[in-house]
């Protein structure tokens, strides 16, 4: 199982020290959507330059202009880039090209998403489907989101978790077998960065 | 009626020069989704700074996160601010409260949202409510979403209509007597911006 860990609400520079930190124990940098809105695709640029080994997560969140966003989030060197499940199907056609014509990939985040949508994304076999429980509060918990996708659409392989992951819940993720599990606060808050981000490698 | 210009996929000098060209003719300038998601936040800054006495929205499509992006925008000199109606409730209740604390105003992006949710934002009295066909192509056209809108929820009375306005559409979003109608590409790549504003402007 992938970490993922996604920063957000810092600096660039804070980005790349909490980054190197937690290198040794994560597989992917999300630059979060707060970073490419506080400064730009710059962010991206950065991160992958200072990073060129890592795998990079833009999460631009596309949700319009699916070709335009995402020519610029693989532009500036992302090797991931996210759009809304709730944008329409044209915006994720248009990424999911651009994500082949680029040779990297796609991430489509269910937030607020239903199943009828869901079952018109399956198409996307490549794609990497995240499931995402907002910051902002849902309704349902990540854990009850993540068995009930699982039950409903157990083709869908290529599975990623995203929304307050912590100690409590990195358990039950890690019996879902799932390819990525994404983590922020709990790991970029922490007063030791490292030893955060090695303990959840630990657990997984 | 007022003209919102959106400005988009330019760099923050030209996005100036396309304001100053158009500004006796429209009444907001809307710093686009792919300005703040190119070169952050400071887009919305600079842009304010040279045209204060305009009303500027920025097209934040905030879709989590609501209150830490409403609150980059509006400290960034944004008078209104753009939240997915797709997002959850919580997020758009967030971006809600920031709106009213700083006494600005928030604008619900409708982009692919169904009017069983529509009905859930209804809540949101004072929120402009955004009709808005993607880019990226949808399955109805906008004035076939204009006037279903306006049979199912003649209650909300703050109405915007966005995505590929031109001079065939205009004339029937006239008639339909909405407050904002947003012009993009229509202005902003035309030979003449000058000319171009001012035409849709005697034509409202």
């Amino acid at each position: 199982m992938k970490i993922q860990l996604a920063i957000d609400r810092v600096s660039i520079e804070k980005a790349k020290e909490i980054s190197r930190e937690a290198s040794p124990y994560i597989d992917i940098i999300e630059v979060g959507t707060a970073l490419i809105k506080d400064f730009g695709v710059i962010s991206i640029k950065e991160i992958k330059e200072a990073f060129p080994n890592k795998i990079i997560l833009a999460d631009i969140k596309t949700i319009d202009e699916g070709a335009y966003e995402f020519q610029a989030a693989f532009n500036s060197g992302a090797d991931i880039a996210t759009v809304m499940g709730a944008a329409s199907v044209s915006t994720l056609k248009a990424c999911y090209k651009v994500a082949k014509d680029f040779g990297k990939l796609m991430m489509i985040d269910l937030l607020e998403v239903g199943y009828e949508k869901i079952e018109m994304l399956t198409e996307f076999t490549d794609a990497i489907f995240c499931i995402h429980s907002p910051s902002d509060g849902g309704e349902q918990s990540l854990i009850s989101l993540l068995k009930e996708f699982k039950i409903k659409f157990p083709a869908i392989s290529k599975l990623a978790v995203a929304g307050g992951v912590n100690y409590q819940t990195i358990t039950s993720i890690k019996e879902a077998n799932v390819e990525i599990v994404i983590i922020g606060g709990a790991i970029t808050k922490a007063s030791s960065i490292e030893n955060e981000a090695k303990k959840f490698r630990e657990m997984l």
